[in-house]
């Protein structure tokens, strides 16, 4: 059991920013997210694309975003349950909740932050019938370790960003890399496709278009699949089949918990602390909803501060926080660090 | 007649990135502000102290937050009236605002945002009975441009950073520097403190502690002060005399404006717009109230991008704004500048 003061799910930047806020007040975190890394979208989606509307970023790129985040938060030291997904909330009689993922983990906290964005990214998957049977058998829509690939026949499907540069990257570390895609025309940055099509002139790519994966063989685990091109079906022996046809995000489980939802996401109580209608349990960034929400990052930023706050009053409902800038005092860290403004001397001029 | 979209009260960090937000929906802003110079409390008081709690920002100085914001906001034009402020505020017949400044400049525009911080900064004046007789007459209790001091002799009065860091910059402009203190001990950074002690020593600087100014003399503009230390009383021939005791914010003529204030701070909707009770005013940031207010600069960031699209309702209650992520859009300046993302291409392999 990992017991915290607020358990966070999502670790997407509001999740992040929700660390600090609850470090000043000396209230540790816990974040579970169902990807591999911290970050959420900005890490998954669009790590090399700039932002402009974070404020006195004129452009930031979302990756640099996430490694800021993660280094102003790395003094409250927080805990990282990654690539599992919450699935199960109960509460309990002393009034914490213990929240549990796909994987059997479970988590304790008075305080449930609910920073899940646009919900769990979950990949798409392509049509084919048997496919469940050998995820994880070689099937993965997700590329969590490349050197799992390392000397291994690879067959990628996919048009867009993902599989351009997993294909790219493979090259150094698979047997061989097959990209299949049922268009000619790919979509993504023009150095890509143009590294593609390089790496194609020199056989380290092979490509296979318009085509399409129809169907997956092998006993254990994948030693094949059936590829169709201009209504042909043929058969392409392989270790491992990667279809990258992009995420799509799905508020999952946590639907099921008993919270108020409107339009796929949870209602909030905007004018105090973005408390939903189960006390404890808070909803903040993209996965919350109240009248004027903006999906933005940075009213996600103001929305954890606020509800740090009330989790605070939630936690010592005996004691009172006075707010103190971090200009005057500082920085602590659960780590012994201390960041200060240098402080003033009194001193005499004789 | 200065006309705009949002005649934004208070150039601090809040006005500032409101600029920004009302240009993402073409909408131009002006900016009042009593300071000589944009950035507010960040800019006057403590551009060197580093801020620890804006997101993603591990450490940031106050005035490179503001020089952030300044160029973040450079693509949307703002106007500035700097060094003045708001006095009175008419609503016209056509539902408008005329806002007045103390030294008459008029503004026009259908929504004012205050943004006013915890008020203008009105400098604490030593209790001499004649002092006012020769504000703007060789007594500045701000320096706005220290080229006036050149050749000229100059008293200088206090003991913190301001004091200090005046009469240092100041020996190499005018013609003497005198600095008076009602203690021996200077409150400041140490390097300040030891950098006067050696202007001292070199003559650069002439000490006078613990002593206070008690009088001025002249007849039309500053001839001498009158300084008393130990009980005793002497003249002190200089041009300019500089009480640098620091800044006080006072709501000021604000509070008279019809607004609903309460603790010295102006009431607002949190729940929607951060309007006020006068429909087309809203406050945001520092200067406003609601329950679960916290005076953090991350929150009028919050406030000022949702009063902004309240405003742009105002502005044209006929549109209906569909928002566009940065990320996606890029950012398209009033100066005819394009920032975007790099577009993917749609491209064959051959």
């Amino acid at each position: 059991m990992i017991n915290t003061d607020i358990l966070i799910i999502g670790a997407g930047p509001t999740g992040l920013f929700t660390v600090f806020e609850a470090g000043l007040l000396k209230l540790k975190c816990h974040l579970i997210d169902a990807l591999p890394q911290a970050g959420g979208q900005c890490s998954e989606i669009y790590p090399k694309k700039p932002i402009y509307d974070i404020p006195a970023f004129p452009e930031i790129l979302a990756g640099e975003l996430v490694d800021n985040l993660m280094k102003q938060i790395e003094p409250f030291q927080p805990g990282f349950t990654l690539g599992e997904r919450a699935e199960t909330i109960d509460k309990q009689e002393d009034g914490t909740f213990i929240v549990t993922t796909n994987k059997g983990t479970k988590h304790r906290a008075p305080v449930v932050a609910i920073a899940g964005g646009l919900g769990s990214f979950e990949p798409r998957k392509p049509p084919i019938a048997n496919i469940v049977k050998y995820e994880d058998h070689g099937v993965e829509y997700i590329i969590r370790d490349p050197e799992m690939y390392r000397d291994k026949d690879v067959v990628i499907a996919g048009g867009g960003d993902s599989a351009l540069d997993w294909s790219i990257f493979l090259t150094d570390v698979a047997k061989s890399v097959t990209l299949i895609h049922r268009r000619n025309e790919f979509r993504g940055a023009l150095d890509s496709v143009e590294k593609v099509q390089e790496l194609k002139n020199l056989g380290k790519i092979e490509l296979i278009t318009p085509a399409e994966v129809v169907d997956i063989t092998g006993t254990e685990k994948v030693e094949a699949v059936s590829v169709k091109r201009n209504g042909e079906i043929f058969n392409r022996p392989c270790d491992h089949f990667i279809p990258l046809f992009g995420l799509a995000p799905k508020l999952g489980p946590i639907a099921d918990w008993g919270l108020e939802i409107e339009k796929n996401a949870i209602k909030v109580d905007n004018s105090l602390d973005y408390q939903t209608n189960i006390p404890g349990i808070y909803a903040i960034g993209d996965v919350n909803t109240y009248p004027g929400k903006l999906k933005l990052i940075l009213c996600g930023f103001h929305e954890a501060t606020l509800m740090c706050q009330s989790a605070y009053q939630r936690i010592h409902p005996d004691k009172r926080y006075v707010m103190k800038y971090t200009t005057v005092g500082g920085v602590e860290g659960f780590d012994g660090s201390k960041k200060e403004a240098p402080k003033a001397v009194v001193k005499a001029i004789e």
